[in-house]
């Protein structure tokens, strides 16, 4: 007999910023022994992939797949392939993901105009139209639709408008609202889309879909000077993922498998009844959480469903809390990023755990908790049950 | 019931120049749901990655982790956080490996020395070394330890010297070898190695292990100017990695797992019986080929045990053997690149895929094939099975 330790990672009911946990069906697809990466049975998948991406994204643009790392590498990936050195770039910051694009572009070498707004209200059209006519030819403006540090949900409304005024390319991060709130790329005007795979597609972390529309392609392609990075070199990988012929780099094959049956399962439940569901949850979490006395941190028009920020109240251990949920009920919450550190929650409802007994389970658990660390709190349940009967 | 269509990938022997089919417990432990990347289950997960990458590299470098990205991204990623603009590297270019260290280089802004040899001949420290001479202060050079283009194993004697002499940095390219041959960082005095995860540690395609030395992490941490990568700022990783704390990027979770699981498997069995059970497959296989008829395309004394390159004979179609190899026996051996198209065979013993049953059926189907597409062979399994007899 042969004996061996293994790992075996402790059940956790993933309710942070993501990962997520991931769909049983999800894990079993991508447990399948390996193929090689021009292995004809790939074209089906492929093609499949970019498929039902287009159906997520909103988009028919043809440059539509995941790339073979995580959504960071999406966004640095959308922002390397456009910029050059001595471009201008618009970048809205309202949280710790515009400033992450911020970084880049500086990390570029190209120009950064930052539009900054308080981390919990979102960045308006206007905004943007301002900083494009001071700097006119600025090759991007670029904003995030779900500030995973905030919770913001930033409305797509009126830049697809600014971006035809003015000419330029409409970048947008849609890394925690992808299958979970409409991102509507073509509708919306966006040039450039990136997501990930571990948040509301309930799928591991490791790859991030990305769509660019054919004007997108066309300045990736035209550069002036080779891009630095000849692993995320957008139109040379765009080859393999159509062509199915010239080599790039092994991509990661166990992914594909993941991510296809992500998306299929995003299918069979449907689009509009996937955001309801996201919708419903968010708002009986909302409720329940402000039956216990906790007050969120983003206005309600502006609220994201897959991730909530709460604000911790005064006096309540953060770290505390959050390792007693840890401990007791096996539930991760995240704390605050940036300027938010230790001011708020963040709790994630995404994909499959978009679901009734993750908000009851953790109001329950918060109720239990919070007492304890100082707060004396009332009920959550009552409240978000009401919510849930309502339908 | 709910039915779906879920994608069944076909049962494959991959014996081409890699991905290498996963280790049946790897798919296993990679198929464990998913944990935060903060949770404190995975702070041993991730010391334990490090400690048994350090022995398959053979290095007690802090910085010793894997990186999310393929193999390709740690070429990338090694070469981008030593450069800068206006410095000069030394490429040893034998392969269409070495030929991606120059056009990164070169993606860089610094100044590439090309030092070529011909693709299916190693690299001589003597070559580097006149290199040196010519190009002082020179901030690096690099060569390929195992050119999956080519078959060629490097020899590492000689260059640590160099390396020491003219005070620069030694890089090496390890995708093909590490836990298939010796790579003894350390004693060769390499600053930065890299490899990937679907080669001979039979894991899914997707991270890139690395190790630096002081002295490299030095250069990365003392750059003039910030790395156009966040995504593959190593010393920016190295933090979340060492402290568990800083947020970087959301990591490949459930492909820690899985190099976990590969590299206890690579500890089980113990380096030196891994080294030759890599050898003696490659042995058995080259005395099959020869058998049969074919010609190695490399010296004896530079063959890798991991990836075999064969001259595909005159007047047999390159496309055909291996379209019936897949759709008849379900293996897939590789095509040549670059300069070698059409003219020679991949075929890997990788990992899990290094044993008798694929040499043997290996040899057996070419047996089949090989006369029908117009090149009389003998047998191989003769010759190969006397190699096993001796051991």
């Amino acid at each position: 007999m042969t004996t061996s330790t293994t790992f075996h990672p402790p059940a956790r009911l993933l309710l942070g910023p993501g990962p997520s946990n991931v769909e049983d069906r999800v894990l079993r697809a991508m447990s399948a022994q390996m193929v090689g990466y021009f292995d004809p049975s790939l074209v089906e998948v492929k093609s499949e992939i970019t498929r039902l991406l287009r159906l997520a994204f909103g988009t028919l643009n043809a440059a539509t797949f995941p790339l073979s790392g995580t959504g960071m590498a999406g966004m640095e990936a959308a922002l390397i392939n456009l910029l050059e050195a001595g471009d201008r770039a618009i970048i809205g910051v309202n949280g710790a993901f515009g400033d992450r694009m911020a970084q880049i572009v500086e990390r570029c070498g190209a120009t950064l105009i930052r539009i900054d707004a308080e981390w919990g209200r979102p960045i308006f059209p206007e905004q943007i139209e301002a900083a494009l006519k001071k700097a006119s030819g600025a090759k991007l403006f670029a904003v995030v639709h779900a500030e995973t540090s905030t919770g913001v949900l930033q409305p797509l409304e009126g830049f697809r408008q600014v971006a035809e005024r003015y000419q330029t390319t409409f970048v947008l991060d849609a890394v925690t609202s992808l299958a979970g709130h409409p991102v509507e790329v073509d509708r919306h005007g966006v040039d450039v889309c990136y997501s990930g795979t571990q948040k509301a597609l309930s799928a591991p972390p490791g790859m991030a879909p990305i769509t660019l529309s054919a004007r997108a392609m066309e300045l990736a392609r035209g550069r002036k000077r080779k891009l630095q990075s000849f692993y995320f070199d957008v139109p040379l990988f765009a080859e393999y993922w159509e062509t199915h012929q010239a080599y790039h780099h092994t991509p990661p094959i166990t992914f594909y498998y993941a991510l296809l049956e992500a998306l299929r399962i995003v299918e069979e439940e449907g689009l509009e009844a996937r955001f309801a569901r996201h919708r419903l949850n968010h708002l009986a979490l909302v409720a329940g959480l402000e039956a216990l006395g906790l007050q969120m941190h983003v206005e309600a028009p502006y609220r994201l469903a897959t991730l909530n920020t709460v604000k911790i109240p005064a006096d309540v251990d953060d770290a505390k809390v959050r390792g007693r949920l840890l401990r007791e009920f096996g539930i991760e919450i995240g704390g605050g990023l940036g300027v938010l550190k230790g001011k708020v929650w963040r709790i994630g409802l995404m994909g499959v755990n978009s679901r009734p007994n993750s908000v009851l389970l953790l109001l329950a658990a918060l109720e239990r908790i919070l007492p304890n660390e100082g707060f004396s709190c009332g009920s959550g349940i009552a409240a978000a049950n009401a919510v849930y009967a309502q339908g």
